[in-house]
């Protein structure tokens, strides 16, 4: 059994609380909010301790891990010090919005053991899971392309942007992973944006379209298209094209109902309207990955150099934005 | 190289003369219809004679085989005196409305010798064709199950009704003759019948929507449900199940487009509006059967006793329906 | 809070269990089975208590609710002893097998006033429910036509095949239910069975395929066909056609991938297996309408008489099969 | 009624040709091929002439339009000899593989009047215009994104790949129209290409996969992805994405059969093999909107200035493909 406390008791850590209650080797000890009132309302509700600060919850014997669901701009130093309390730790993602300080924080950690997980939910869905697993069993033989759809159904609030390190770190840093996970590592990087959504995303100085195109070191070419809108909600869409055959990983619908009309046919719902419905399994197969690699000491799917390539792909893509050049990467 | 005349130039008498023009081995030679000026519109469209009568027709020596796309009434005396006079013969269904009118013609013709076709089109549909190869060549194992839903866009003219025969002989035909195609002979039928689209066709003595199941000799259970209307389009579909799996056969549409908005995803457009558009390469495939027939002797797909047999399916449907009894078909 | 106690630790009524404790607003509070290793079993994973007996359940004022997963044959007996307790009863379907039966059971507990629910999940699944939501709002216009495909992946032990009252009492009675919850009261019913699966459910006196049709009292006709083997999965759809238009509930997968090669294009996984993968929404959604009615007074969704019903269309099929007739059903 | 000679009797010079002969408003009067068998039996088909030059052809006072279907080093030749003889001219595509000779030649015809038309297939595909028709009615709003898949089933031999201009004049050049005719103008172009396909493509100094990003003047970004094989067919894919919604047309399979197995499930046919097959329709519309052009004088779908700028996109590919940068195009 593997003791957790969550940091952040917004929407994304509530979930994950939820979430650990439901897993059969976890057991929630305790939740942190520097809103009170959240943690308060979270332990309420799941039946744990409120934790008056973060030092408590470290300095808990009872607490194996921390699942760290704060502001981005907390993440380093929760890292860092969860690691040497000796704690187990899942980190939402991005590890930071700043290179260096991501570099910092590997080298502050890294002699410590602690086993780090990054949360890129994406790499958890089962249907890209299963294009996974099946291409890596060979079903398209050499992989040569790669398209990845992920449009939100609608911009956030602006102060949101404003602190979110842009577009590619907050919103592409998913496809960056995922784009990783299909084709490794990535050895150049082209990116065009655009303002196409919202005017007052462009007065904050950020992006609300993208194409980023990349080849990795394989040959293999990624292309990514970002959206902050969709109006038929999130649409997150894989396709996988090899030599002998292609995977293609659809939306999901919240039914199976397809209608017919006098104006048209085999009519499907709206998709699923965000991540916390599209991504409801890929939550609980994360926690589970994390849970299993805590009790195993296997190497969690996704990794603190995962968090930090992504992050690098980011910034590639943005200095790509500025320059009207395609960036290297170079991997030592 | 056939030459052909094309006896009535209605709508599908007109569009099986063109279709005949195209066929690189048959050759249009003249047209006849009662409405002189339906003949000479045609004759003068595809540039061949319009005949002065069915007897020129036959007494032509340049005509090989005759189309007759004439109404219903008329069907056994062309075919029979076509026989005589030799030629090959291609009659559109129903051969008669009366099973005794049938088995007689059959007995005026069986020594002629002449190459007999009663036009069911939809053995000629590329996909159902298909599901019948794939299901021959073992795909599905042992058929078990066929599913057939045929619902016409609207209703036809009530004058059209009171001589159709009633949906049984005019509309199910074509079903019941699909029916035999895939699961072979019948040998017992139940129908249930109903008045749900238009009062008009109760108060002429016709049901407008019917669901007929069948059972066939080999085991195999049969299910046909017919509208006379679906707002959507030409409703035809097929489903054929077996021990090791399943068939489909969908429906067509003028484009592949598909339409994704803030109310719905993936909508397609309503299917093709009726027979001439959804079953257009059916006809041309009908055509070139018959011309291969004619041709090299082989039988044609759809025989005389197919449209015969059809007809009894028709039948027993309609005993069914009044006397709430499955009926069984015998086969000597 | 309701406090439920589950009879029966089977598989139904183990997912019946766990989906409890799950449930916001009721809990578990024990457990029982005639094999005392399967409550204590159940007892110790949800940490509930394993009641000795019915008796104890029936006597524990701690209990508000049974939840009946036991055998068939034990149905009536534990449904008249629950209402007697004054407990509110959740019971699986069938009632029982025996017309007579039910509608004694119904004579002794009419006057107590219990909360009774009968299982019929499907009604409970997302998909069906949108489907006739949707219906109910008006967008097909009339219902005209109901078609369920219901096909089992496999057959069951030929052990179970002979006390499960026959394939429509065991199997098409989900269907039975299911066409009235669209259609409303059905009037008339035919039947064609077959043996197409296994020669041992013949032995055993049972059918293994049927095709069921059948009239509404509003004249809607609906099909159903049944299968106890389909290769790729449990089969469960459902078409509902109207005036207006037509609405289709299809089959789920596991994940949304479609693969394509050099031999095909488009292929999805194969359907979910069975009942626990198929309708697990449609349990949970069961156990929140029961939990509801029990706080609220509401009506249940699925209630005795619908229980009865559905097995008076059985028998009638049953009757079918045997007679050749279609057989009426009347509604006083 | 439009007089036509057919310049060049290779696949698609004689599909054309076969399609003139269906037009109802066009009439084919002869063919030319520089291999004089290949004329003759095209001739000999169709019943025409076959011309025995060119300079026949261009004098012949019963020819008012040629369609030019040569190689393309004679593109330019022919349609400046045509325009001077005061032929229409329908010109495959490419006009030319160089920017230069391509000017040239409009300021050669410029003055002349001819009506011209550069044979761009993909603007006539139902599809593609019934998406193009609902973009401009309004039904996404304004155009954000487009996502053009286009590869091709196979490579071509190598000596064509030689004589190709490469993969962006000869392949992409139809894509490069295609993202215009959704998206207007473009102004930026970046493309990454690769070696994924065949060796012999990289040694005659080609690229056989790439994906090319580009920015319209509206502000509107496209991504197109090209393959010179593809196991599954000749795929050809749309998606237009907009502030209201989305359309996608996908790609076209001989039969609506769709196939279940202990496998999978839905399994359609493999996509339509080639461009002949899935641009049938395409071809034909073609035709018609040149033969409509010509008998009307309005201005036809696609102009030599469609066919310039299509050159001047793969030009820019080629260009950021040799420096890494994404290539502004100005449009004065």
């Amino acid at each position: 059994m593997i003791r957790f406390s969550v940091l952040g008791c917004g929407r994304i850590g509530s979930m994950h609380a939820r979430n650990l209650t439901r897993h059969p080797k976890a057991r929630l000890v305790s939740v942190f909010d520097v809103v009170t009132a959240a943690s308060d309302a979270m332990a309420q509700e799941l039946g744990v301790k409120a934790a008056a600060s973060v030092a408590e919850v470290l300095a808990d014997q009872d607490v194996d891990a921390v699942l760290i669901a704060t502001s981005t701009d907390t993440h380093v130093e929760l890292i860092t010090a969860a690691a040497r309390a000796g704690k187990a730790i899942l980190c939402e993602k991005p590890i930071a919005l700043d290179m260096a300080k991501v570099d910092q924080c590997w080298g502050e950690i890294r002699d410590l053991g602690a086993t780090i997980m990054i949360g890129f939910n994406r790499r958890f869905d089962p249907s890209f899971r299963a294009v996974h697993d099946r291409m890596t069993a060979g079903e398209i033989g050499k992989l040569e392309q790669v398209i990845i759809t992920s449009r939100d159904p609608g911009p956030p609030p602006i102060g949101y942007i404003k602190v979110s390190g842009g577009l590619f770190r907050d919103m592409t840093i998913h496809d960056f992973d995922l784009a990783r996970y299909f084709a490794g590592d990535i050895v150049e990087v082209h990116a065009f944006g655009g303002n196409l959504v919202d005017p007052a995303i462009a007065a904050a100085g950020d992006i609300d379209a993208a194409m980023v195109t990349m080849r990795a070191a394989s040959g293999a070419l990624i292309h990514i298209n970002n959206s902050r809108r969709a109006s038929y909600g999130y649409d997150q869409r894989l396709e996988v094209f090899g030599e002998k055959g292609m995977l293609i990983a659809g939306n999901k619908t919240a039914t199976t109902v397809q209608a017919y009309s006098a104006e048209r046919t085999g009519a499907a719902d709206v998709v699923l309207p965000f991540f916390i419905e599209r991504y409801a399994d890929a939550y609980a197969n994360e926690i589970a990955n994390f849970v299993d690699s805590v009790a195993t000491g296997k190497a969690p799917l996704t990794s603190f150099r995962d968090g930090a390539e992504a992050l690098r792909l980011a910034d590639a893509a943005l200095e790509s934005l500025k320059t009207g050049k395609s960036v290297k990467i170079s991997h030592s």
